[in-house]
C-alpha cells in the first residue's frame, strides 16, 4: 500500500504532465528524477530544469526500476519521468469569473462526485483542446491534483485551472449571477444539448457515471441536457461525455 | 505476472459486460463467477445463467476476493461478478458491408495501431453510443476482446461487431469500392471533419496516439481531417477523439 499512497502524493510522472510542468512559469517543484539509462533522453530537460533550479541541493534523480515505482506507484506509466512539485495556487472562483467578464465566449465545467482521478484529468485534458476557462470540482472528495490525474490530463494540468469549491450549488448560483446559464448533463433529460440556446457563458455540469447528479446541484441547473446517444448505449464515460458537450457547445457557437 | 495473464484471459468482468454478455443470444459462455457475500445482487443474473445454461456441470461458482483475482488480476474492477466465455463470431468486412448497404447512413471505425485495451474497448463504446456499424482493427496486435477491453467497452463488445482484417490498407480500398469514403483524423490536417462533406458512407480512421497513422493507412485515405481543437492541446486521447468525431459526423448528417 505504501506505492498507492506514493501515486496519489506530490509526484507527477509522464513525460507530458513533467514536461508540462516544468515548461510552467507558475509551478513550483523540488526534484526531477529520470530512469537510470533514459538520461540522453532526459538531457534536455535537466539541462532546462539545472538552469531554473534556484534553491539548494542537487535538483535531479537518477533512479532504476524499483526507485522510480517507490514514488510513482508499481502500476505507473512513467516512461522514466517523474517531477515532485508542490501544488499551484489554484485561482478561486472571483479570478476565473473576472477573466470570463475579459472574452466573449466562455464555457466552465463542473463535476459533481467525479472522483476517479484518471476522470478528472482526461477532463481536464478535453477543457484544454476546447478550450474552457475552468474545472470547478467540490473541495471534499475531488482527487489530488497529481499522479494518476496529471497523467490523463497529458499536461492540462498546468493549463486549465482546477478549482475547488466547498459548495457546488452554492458555486451554480454565482455562476447564474455571473451570467451564465448553467447546463446539467443527463442521459434522462429529453433536449440535446446542441438544440439549446445557452448563449456565450456557459457552466457545463457533469456527475459522476451511474449516479449522475445529486439533487441539489441538478436543482441548480437552468437546464437538463442529454447528448443525441443510441438507446442502446445511452451513456458514455464522463470523460467522453464532457469533450462530446465541449464540442457540440464549440460547434454551436460557430467558432 | 500471472494476474497479467489472467486479465487477458477468456475472462469477462464487471456488471456491465457480465449483463450484456448474458442477454447476448450469440455469446456462448461457460460459468458465471459472483463474488461470495453478493449472492444476493447477483441472484437475478444467477437464475438467468442456470436457467439459460444447457451444458452439463454446476455453471455458477461463489469466490472469495483471492480467488475472484486469480480470474481476473489483481487490479481489476470486476465489481464481483465474471464471466468465462468464448469468442464471439466475429463477422467479416463481407457481413458489414452488406448491411451497410441496408441503411442510408453507415459510419465504419478502423483502428491503426491502437493496442491498449481500454482504448480499444472505449472506441466500442463510443461506437454502440453513435451508432457506428464496426470497428476493424488489425488482426495481428489487437488486444484480445476480453478483460480490461470488455470492461472499458461497458457490454458494447456485444453490440458492436469487433473486426480483426488482416490488412488495412487493403480493407480501406474494399470500403472505398463499397462507396465509402474513408477519412483519417490527423490533429496536423488542415481541414476540419465537420468542413467535409463525406456524405452517407464514412471510414472514420484513428491512429495511436503520437504514432498517428502509419504511412499505408494514411495513404490509403481519401481525405485526413482533424477536430477542431486549441493549439496548446491539440490531441485529445484517441478514444475521445473518436466520440467527438463520431458526434460530429451524426451532427453533420442532422440526426
Amino acid at each position: 500500500m505504501a506505492t498507492a499512497r506514493a501515486a496519489s502524493g506530490r509526484w507527477l510522472y509522464g513525460r507530458h504532465p513533467v514536461v508540462a510542468a516544468l515548461a510552467n512559469p507558475e509551478r513550483r517543484w523540488r526534484r526531477l528524477a529520470v530512469l537510470a539509462g533514459q538520461e540522453d533522453e532526459g538531457r534536455g530537460l535537466i539541462t532546462a530544469a539545472r538552469a531554473e533550479r534556484r534553491g539548494d541541493g542537487e535538483p535531479i534523480r537518477i533512479l532504476d526500476r524499483s526507485g522510480f515505482a517507490a514514488l510513482v506507484g508499481e502500476d505507473a506509466v512513467h516512461q522514466g519521468l517523474a517531477l515532485e512539485v508542490e501544488p499551484l495556487d489554484a485561482p478561486d472562483l472571483d479570478d476565473v469569473l473576472r477573466q470570463a467578464e475579459l472574452t466573449p465566449r466562455a464555457v466552465i465545467l463542473m463535476l459533481d462526485q467525479v472522483n476517479d482521478p484518471h476522470n478528472v484529468g482526461a477532463i481536464l485534458r478535453a477543457a484544454a483542446a476546447f478550450d474552457a476557462l475552468a474545472v470547478i470540482v467540490a473541495a471534499h472528495g475531488a482527487p489530488p491534483a497529481s499522479g494518476a490525474l496529471a497523467k490523463a490530463a497529458s499536461g492540462a494540468l498546468e493549463l486549465v485551472p482546477l478549482i475547488p469549491v466547498v459548495n457546488l450549488a452554492r458555486a451554480l448560483e454565482r455562476l447564474n449571477e455571473a451570467g451564465f446559464w448553467c447546463c446539467g448533463l443527463d442521459e434522462r433529460a429529453k433536449q440535446h444539448l446542441a438544440e439549446l440556446e445557452l448563449g456565450p457563458r456557459v457552466a457545463l455540469v457533469l456527475g459522476a457515471e451511474g449516479a449522475g447528479l445529486r439533487r441539489l446541484v441538478r436543482d441548480g441547473c437552468d437546464y437538463l441536457a442529454r447528448l443525441p446517444t443510441a438507446p442502446r448505449m445511452p451513456s458514455l464515460n464522463v470523460s467522453t461525455a464532457a469533450a462530446v458537450a465541449l464540442y457540440a457547445l464549440q460547434a454551436k457557437a460557430g467558432n
